[in-house]
């Protein structure tokens, strides 16, 4: 070991190797061979969270002791005083999981070790079922059963009621259109056919996405009561989470919430009054692990589970932080997860993997990820806006994406 | 009588005459022939019950006079300064008990007349009927049915769901596994069967005991509304009670809970927000009838019932403590009952005995029950710990027992 | 007119004339001379603003119809998923303004017109006193009353209490030392100094910048209750604003919150509840003038009123911005003013100007601001990171800077 | 390494040698020469826990993984059903600690490290200066105050009143009398004493110890509020503690409390709803590192600060456990201190020093105390009851002790 451990550099790599945009962290120390990498992914502003990374955080953090983990999230945290948003707690997240990474290599454990060690041996996952209509979400979800899959996400074109006719007035502007009506009428149709033809053995979930109005979401959490929902999934935007008290008191349909949260303002009243049951937030998007780690063991002393965002837009590195907090959380609920390709296991080498319903990390120290920069520069980042970012409903006025 | 009354010494017995280990504290007197009788028994726990009586409460209570009973439990309550813990209060229910025995004999009145008289002249019990299959568990209530109860707990497979093929992944560790989402399907069923068959002259109970997440809890409990349980049984674990609140919002089905509560801060805030319907603490564990008698007083105060917790790791002794006070108490509501063997009431003679669904005490001065300390010695007790507290589910992370 | 009016172009101007970076947004239309200025001014991270202005603002508002103004902030917030953060929020105030700036350029009227006409002449400011022992403060009070300032912020020794002798244990890391306890204890003798001296015809106000812990920010605030302040700033941080119910409970004092604030989870809870009496957000930080306007209707309807963030970290533009709501709004209370140099003036032609303690726009179309973008060229902004964001307390553990 | 990693034994340490009774645990793995120490200390039922550790926790634990550290706290925590009481947790305690110990050992690294790194490098610590009057607690707050201490907790003789002429009724029990009216009148003189003599430099704090009536803690609470003390230890007792509600209701004294918690559901409505400002349980009491690190986190959401438990009556491996906390804490606040004699740091080598007023932990792996077991043995435990925990008011009557 080096006289005195300090953080040599801090890089970012870009890299889409499926051909989402993701942003990694790479913190080299001056011991030979040690560095850790952590996920960093707001895929819609990649180059704003670099951009933070290199011109702040990098000098901020050269030469600091990289074991000092929780001093440095709390004082980048405030670095720039103003705080509390997707990208600087990205920025900063990229940093954090980078410095639980070495952690770990230090210890020559896996990062569950340092949590308190396995509770599970694996984390049970949910996967995504399409379809344009009931019938074809029936067979796909049918496809992920076979798999071992006991936990699936149902929706109906998407995330919204694409297909539908639309009713409008002249001279509209171009998006992406979306009509909240129709959707809630064809959410319970679908739940109605799953249930009919699959039964209640198999956990379905739904993702409302934030897409209609409070009463709307009230309405069809209490509407989808009698389907069982293992949870419903974003009911509400982050700007009306006290409509939450509303669904609560009006049915048992589990809540999860979260994946657009980047500040404890938002989580915080929905835990401490129990209205929500899983947490489920995009864990680089609060910043890092640290912070996840915290307000998973604020949610246990709630009863509340936790369900972490694990979607395309999110590292390997990424996904096996959630992974070494699920692994190693009481109150863990269930693992959301996206296939990774052949491409991604190879741009990313020790990258999760998934076994008859159940995810699992390596037990390499650290996170157990690794990434190949020469291959990950083979798949460079574009700069395509995703068209369901620009939802309208059919009047021409903008709608949560 | 002697000059001075006295504690002359204070002795733990331990046995296990039907295989559970029970704890009885006997405190004898400078009066020749005076001694009284308590019930300790935590039976996962005896010998750190049994430390405590001896190592502490013992030295601590020779010498003293035992018709000062309050005075005595406030002392021994304080005395080791932490409290509120199965183990201690355990012991000093050991103490208080055995008090109240002898304040009865010294009385020549059975200890019910000392708390007010009889208000009934026996309690209504409820017994347990399990069952692999609802049919199973029909059958067991007929059974009862036919011996004249009123009140049925109605379980399948014990208190989870056993028998049910799980999913799991690889290398889970061994255990009592028991899946939570089949047991949350498979309840209603059994409802719907029972209720089918029976009809609603019999009042069905069932108890969670404490094994599914808090939001479960209050889906099942709003699930089984059309089921008219009389009540529904321990839906959440000590460290949730707060939870309580959802279920109360969301349906009228009646509320029982407490057998683990050791401490006011748990029934406090359940009581004076009038979230349960019945309290069915384990007498002994939250330190004897001195406190019990108290809180069932309170509870009056706010409509709420009382439904004394009566498993079979309960000593006859205590047994005749719950039903001093279910006899003289205006909120009695109903008593758990475990049947006591031939070869229990040889050991302890004048245990308590039932009839046509009610249970009865005897007429004798004190609590009624003696204990025959040869037979006793026959049948010590085991240090097998029992598997049920070692549960799991299916990803082989650790459940509420 | 052109035929179809379009954003051509989006530029982000990066200038420091006084030391301070400062960021501009420029919208250029295709109605040749037609042009915006906004203020974006993040000042600690002014390059990751300015990689979000132009990597994603820009192409999706180009080509777009600039007097869409609310059409485009509310696609413009959640066009990239995640929002609420500072960084994001800045860049569409960027936008916001400069659009609010054309409109009121296409109406031949200042900006304040289109909110509705103004209710006052000028705005109230107030001023930042600073000293390091409390004669110091009442001579820079002193100075501020003698040009006409009827409201002065007082502050020992910057926002903490430099200067006191730190008792530390060994090797502590290098940063702003700053001791809470020794602050807290010289607040209330600086105002027993000022208001002896000074009387109580001066409105005097006081900033916490959240540097202590919740309970002596209750203490405190209480503790001056008896003199009587204006309001007291900042007193907790973003995340501790439910500790807010504390202080309404225990004292009168006035409170003004929300230079940090980024998210209406913040704000709605202490308005709702009528827990602050000014609402003080920097404008910028919150997305802009649409924003900003929405949330001073709002606090209209509590009867709270605004004192918007006016801090040297501000360009003219901003500055400009807050005046054209604080003369058009019911609820104002006081403006937060930094003095602007020459130079300022220069590189932004028609900046406001103050008189005898009140701030005043121009009457030019617009906001009024123009930028020399030659002059500015020649300010260049720097990446040194201010120090008192690397705030720590005697023991070298971070606190809120 | 071993080929599997497995707890081979666990043993109990009595050992007393400053005459206070000190209870370790030490489990041995199959890695020779690994093994951890924990604190388990209660010590008024010292052999009560002893026992709950070797005749449950030994058999339950033998041959199981000590890496899988909070699997094993959440299964011993419910193998015997009931819990959250001061033995079980003390005996689970023992084990939680040596497994971080052993942890730490493993990693190479101080058990800081492993809870996210240093903070601060040393632990402010406060001492307790008592005296038969004021003036002796002056002389004793200034001894300590030039040992470098700025945390005094003050006290006038002992806990209590003692030395106050009793009025009593004839035949009254014996036990340590004590006044709580007497009480309550000389604590304010005695800080009028000490702040007209010491000034307000000096952070003075208070222990009521519970002992006084919940209506008199309120009058105290508001009373000493102009003395501005750290905070006020202990005003109410487990049994009263919704009467913090009308403390935080009536001043701003900053709350202490939580020596004698031993369930959640005594800390958990204390810390949501902020009425107290510093937990500072006795973590071997709530079960170990395990939950108390997460009672910190919990607390730390809240806005409220630590100030562990660190009597006499803990072992130097749990004064090292607190520390090991206190230096990875954000919300570290103060940490009590009981200086260690010379002959206690040769019984447990490494224990940690003061120096200046802050307490330190040597930098070897895990906790970093051991113990010499053959010294240990030479300072057997006793079975003396202390006079203090037998404490009763003028009319005879069981007062708090």
């Amino acid at each position: 070991m080096v006289e005195q451990l300090q953080i040599r550099d801090v890089r970012v790599i870009l890299t889409a190797p499926d051909g989402v945009n993701l942003v990694i962290v790479k913190i080299e120390t001056n011991e030979p061979g040690l560095y850790g990498l952590g996920c960093a992914t707001f895929t819609q502003r990649h180059h704003a969270v670099a951009t933070a990374v290199e011109q702040y955080l990098k000098p901020f953090l050269i030469g600091k002791d990289p074991r000092r983990i929780e001093d440095i999230w709390q004082t980048s945290m405030v670095s720039g005083y103003w705080r509390n948003g997707p990208v600087l707690n990205n920025a900063v997240s990229g940093v954090d999981m980078a410095l639980w990474d070495i952690k770990g290599k230090m210890s020559n454990q896996p990062v569950y070790e340092l949590f308190g060690g396995k509770l599970r041996e694996a984390a049970a996952i949910y996967r995504h079922a399409d379809g344009r209509d009931p019938q074809e979400v029936e067979d796909n979800v049918r496809a992920f059963m076979e798999q071992g899959c006991r936990y699936v996400r149902c929706q109906l074109g998407g995330y919204g009621g694409q297909g539908h006719k639309l009713h409008q007035p002249d001279h509209v502007l171009p998006g992406a259109y979306f009509d909240p009506d129709a959707y809630v009428r064809s959410v319970p149709r679908m739940f109605d056919h799953l249930r009919d033809r699959l039964g209640f053995e198999i956990e379905l979930l739904h993702d409302i996405h934030e897409r209609i109005v409070p009463i709307e979401a009230v309405r069809l959490a209490k509407q989808l009561e009698e389907h069982r929902l293992f949870f419903l999934e974003d009911a509400l935007p982050p700007e009306h989470l006290d409509w939450f008290r509303h669904i609560r008191g009006q049915c048992a349909t589990p809540i999860a919430m979260g994946e657009l949260f980047v500040h404890s303002a938002e989580w915080m009243p929905l835990v401490t009054e129990r209205l929500i049951d899983f947490i489920r937030c995009h864990i680089s998007a609060i910043g890092g692990l640290t912070p996840a780690k915290k307000l998973g063991t604020v949610c246990e002393a709630f009863g509340i589970r936790t369900a972490w965002h694990g979607p395309p837009d999110l590292s390997p590195v990424g996904q096996a932080a959630n992974l070494h907090l699920d692994l190693s959380s009481p109150n863990f609920g269930v693992q959301e997860w996206s296939a990774l390709s052949e491409r991604m296991h190879e741009v990313f080498p020790g990258s999760p993997t998934i076994r008859n319903g159940y995810a699992y990390v390596n037990e390499k120290p650290g996170l157990g990820v690794d990434i190949d920069e020469q291959k990950a520069a083979l798949y460079p980042c574009h700069d395509v806006l995703p068209a369901w970012t620009l939802s309208r409903i059919p009047d021409g006025s903008p709608s949560r994406p």
